[in-house]
């Protein structure tokens, strides 16, 4: 049987396994293998396989003839070292694109048929194309509540599940699309400052200009081994960090690779994907946020009643204690939007400074209530004065400040950026409407997240008077060409109605 | 403005733009970019910009971090030379990508959403899991008649159309699905040598173990330029080339691309795709052969019934004249499978041999006989005696040698290949059935159609009579690993039932 020498061609292909073939390679003519077949490379001695797609190349360089290139991600999977035999063969088509097809076809698909899914798409059976046609065929009109049970369970099955050995480990999520919402580091101190158990993993932003994970880094190393965020949960119980090495729910991450693309955003995988990683993750009560106003996610409140009954629908099969609190999502939260600024906000609310921001604090509070009461020892609607309490007392910002140390505080923190851009109020008025997703863009344009210290700092939220002239906001960039893409698009619509 | 170098990338990413921008590039780190964004670069000279998805790189090897580099496909779009400055900058979502939501959601698109659709994508702003979105939501009951109309045309409309300036253009297209099946070799001499025009393209096979441009390879050339191919139909009325290079209704040929991969063929699909080639290639008149048995495409006559309709209300609106012929889809057609010897069972044909497979006769001749009736001057009825004469008198044979020394004869036509094995039948009985899945599996295994001497040659047909042990069919292959491959699916399942 022929073999090729395995090779790393050092390119990221992001979550999608490609193989690389050279045309005069002797196994490529006679096996009629062609470019975007899906093939099989096995290492003989381990007798291990992957699924990649191949990719045809014309440059030794990057792969002679008698070898078989694997882009980073699937060289890693096969945990081979270059220069070993491997065989190479025709990919088998997965057993589950079958139930892809019934899906398509407008079938209804059972508790085995999702898990079977989530196994060959967990183990990167499915090319991102396959797995575009099952996100299709499950959008919109196509799942039913009891197949977003399944989608859910199947995603933590075909995973990690962390078990914290305690009954009540809290958690919370919001569902997303409100810049400058970062609640999130005020209620895990708060939280944790009365005892219970938060083990907070967080995003860091894909297509927003922060996560939780990039503002937190600001502050303190997110990126934590297994080993030590275990270690810190312990004896903080809590921690702020990022989530992205867990390998809780993987499948979740390979959908969202191409999902995000897409531009997709269907109830149900949202609802699938949230619910999955959570109970991946330990949690046993969760707090979902949902922002509900013309630019936020959810945009009236009979759609945010329907997320809420698959919430519950699911979490109650599931067996985690769950709810929904439906938020104010009519303008961002806070003032700052981009990590270097909005990590300003938290800690001016940490620190009980006049200066911070209301709607933020008194977000955070709410949310840091509903948790408290989870506590069967508080009384219900004890938890906001709990919460104030041990904000006020200044309990949360020293466990605010354990975490950073535990996590490992950053040596250098990043500075707000230095180019400076006022965006004024055209006449004068009254801000009657604020556009999250035209801020979200602005701020994205200033280069954040990358650039920590770029953003945008509002100086005005709903209901405030303005004078023509006055600033509604400064843009903040590091760079150049960032600073004039932003500015380009604050002057053409600046998101702020002064009326 | 920051600008990159730009440079080929030797790799084939089959009908996907993707570039490789290095990780330590100034430019991914500061906007932010992605691994599978989608990004735009201009030729700052020329002002030319095309759309490609991005690929991180780790090695200066391939791309080094002042440089942008392009696979094949998209360098030779972008019609540069290397090391001229590119700029690079987020890709702008293309329009259209709002009416595949409409779709996925459940809408009807109209003409102009087509439209839009066909452009974007044959400008190659579509990423393949964008087209695998949208073939998905027009899969199955997705697709009103009408839709299928407005995609033909917007297939049609963005592509290059011929124009051969008569008023009777014939065609033939079988859906396929039959192996053995080269009606067409016998179909253009015969309707040619009776002086009707009949340009002819084939495609090679893509999942199958022939198709006709692989079969009439073995006998001439058959990539030829645009030029010489229009100078052969003057001369000869007819041609029987690859229809690869003729950049006809490319929306098409992109949208099948995932359409393989993704085992998708949808009845409006599969419409739109034949006649947006056909039309786009100049046809007026058009006859579609659709097997019907149980191991065809299609399996019974009601399927078919319903898929002669969408043919026929889509080519008339199209003003198109076309029949629809049902034919015997039982068993494979002829006796070889694989190109030599579907060469070999064509040539008898021709020759008049006493030892032709009958069965390949008699389609041809019905087929060509219903061509022969677009002709005004030949009365209902009477085109099969027509073809008859013309094939029996020698002057099909002597049009094809015609065509084949037009087109180049092959100067080293390959033979049969060298490995055998004879599939035996394990008892007396008669041949009840043959799976034509099972046979073009195992003639595919044998190497056909990269190795154009490999495949399965038929000694017995439906309702023949056999003895144990006397041989069924059988297998050739040129390498020892097919051979093998081939002889054990045939042991597996042997495709033909005696009883």
């Amino acid at each position: 049987m022929d073999t090729l020498l395995l090779r790393k061609v050092a390119i990221d292909t992001y979550k999608e396994n490609v193989a690389y073939l050279h045309r005069d390679c002797k196994l490529y003519r006679s096996e009629g293998f062609q470019a975007l077949n899906k093939i099989e490379i096995t290492d003989q001695q381990s007798g291990q396989s992957i699924i990649a797609l191949l990719n045809i190349v014309d440059d030794d360089c990057i792969t002679a003839p008698d070898e078989l290139g694997l882009c980073e991600q699937a060289f890693g999977q096969l945990a081979a070292r270059e220069g070993i035999p491997v065989l190479v063969a025709h990919a088998p088509i997965p057993e589950s694109i079958r139930c892809i097809h019934r899906k398509i076809a407008g079938e209804s698909l059972a508790q085995e048929d999702y898990l079977g899914i989530a196994r060959d798409i967990a183990a990167n059976r499915y090319s991102k194309i396959e797995i575009a046609a099952f996100l299709v065929a499950c959008s919109e009109l196509g799942l039913e509540r009891d197949e977003v049970l399944y989608l859910t369970r199947a995603m933590i099955e075909t995973g990690r599940r962390l078990d914290w050995s305690e009954p009540l480990v809290v958690d919370k999520h919001c569902i997303g699309g409100l810049p400058g919402n970062r609640t999130t580091m005020l209620i895990v101190p708060i939280v944790a400052a009365h005892g219970m158990l938060i083990p907070k993993t967080s995003s860091r932003a894909i297509t927003s200009p922060a996560g939780t994970a990039d503002t937190m880094e600001v502050l303190a190393r997110v990126e934590l081994t297994p080993d030590k965020l275990h270690e810190i949960v312990r004896s903080q119980r809590a921690c702020l960090s990022w989530g992205g090495t867990a390998s809780l729910a993987p499948v979740d991450d390979i959908l969202i690779s191409v999902e995000r693309p897409l531009l997709m955003d269907s109830p149900g995988q949202l609802v699938a994907s949230i619910l999955a990683k959570k109970a991946a993750a330990g949690a046993t009560h969760l707090i979902i946020d949902i922002p509900i106003g013309p630019t936020a996610k959810v945009r009236d409140r009979n759609s945010g009643l329907a997320l809420r009954k698959l919430f519950e629908y699911v979490s109650d099969q599931l067996g985690l204690v769950l709810e929904v609190v439906f938020t104010d999502g009519r303008q961002p939260v806070g003032r700052g939007i981009g990590p270097v600024l909005e990590a300003r906000d938290v800690m001016q609310v940490l620190e009980n400074d006049p200066l911070a921001p209301h709607d933020l604090r008194e977000k955070a509070l709410q949310l840091a209530g509903r948790i408290l009461e989870f506590d069967p020892d508080v009384r219900g609607g004890g938890g906001y004065a709990i919460a104030r309490e041990i904000l006020e007392s200044g309990r949360a910002l020293d466990k605010m400040q354990a975490i950073i140390h535990a996590q490992g505080r950053n040596p250098d923190p990043p500075q707000l950026a230095h180019l400076r851009y006022d965006v004024t109020a055209s006449r004068d008025g009254v801000v009657t409407a604020i556009d999250n997703l035209q801020l979200a863009h602005i701020a994205r344009l200033t280069g954040a997240p990358m650039a920590k210290g770029a953003g945008v700092d509002l100086q005005h939220k709903l209901g405030d008077t303005v004078r023509a002239g006055e600033p509604l906001y400064s843009i903040y960039a590091e760079f150049q060409a960032d600073y004039r893409f932003a500015r380009e698009a604050a002057e053409k619509a600046s998101g702020v109605t002064v009326e």
